[in-house]
């Protein structure tokens, strides 16, 4: 769904992903790390969607929660699972939201 | 597939679409766009996954590149068949991205 974030500004984390075809734990370590996720402080809010690429949005308050979620510990071993087992590649990008429009 | 952005500040438009089921022109459309978009001036690249809901991010040197874009005239006319056409629902964020990792 499309998050319903407040008003800017805010932090967005920009995931975007390239799977290989081996399931093996992912759809249901992903589904874990979005409920995790959630109960983070700052956290405003998340959009995903993935084919063979995959886009994951997440949104914060601050730099400070991002490097927060970054930083918890079974979000490590989530991330470690992640380059050893289902990422071929990945590039993430933090970015600071400015000002948004809906419809 | 990941844009191969360059080193950080840029900026990122983050386009979160709920459509209805009504092909109509719609893929032709999003395809023209983004070729057009490519074209811009300050346009660094795009990412794009469509389910029901899609995300596209694309990736511009400058607010000022994202602004002509907005007003690109062939783009206006994309914007409103949109709201007519293509989309229940949309939310469009502009963010400056801060840094970067990938794998």
């Amino acid at each position: 769904m499309i998050a319903n974030t407040p008003k800017p500004p805010y932090y967005a984390v920009i995931f975007t992903t390239l799977r290989n075809d081996i399931d093996d734990g992912y759809g249901e370590m992903a589904k874990q790390m979005l409920e995790l996720a959630k109960k983070q402080p700052g956290f405003l809010g998340e959009e995903s969607v993935r084919e063979e690429l995959g886009i994951t949005v997440s949104y914060w308050e601050s730099l400070e929660a991002i490097k927060n979620w970054k930083q918890n510990a079974e979000h490590l071993q989530a991330q470690q699972l992640g380059k050893a087992r289902w990422y071929k590649k990945y590039k993430l990008r933090v970015a600071r939201v400015e000002r948004d429009a809906e419809f």
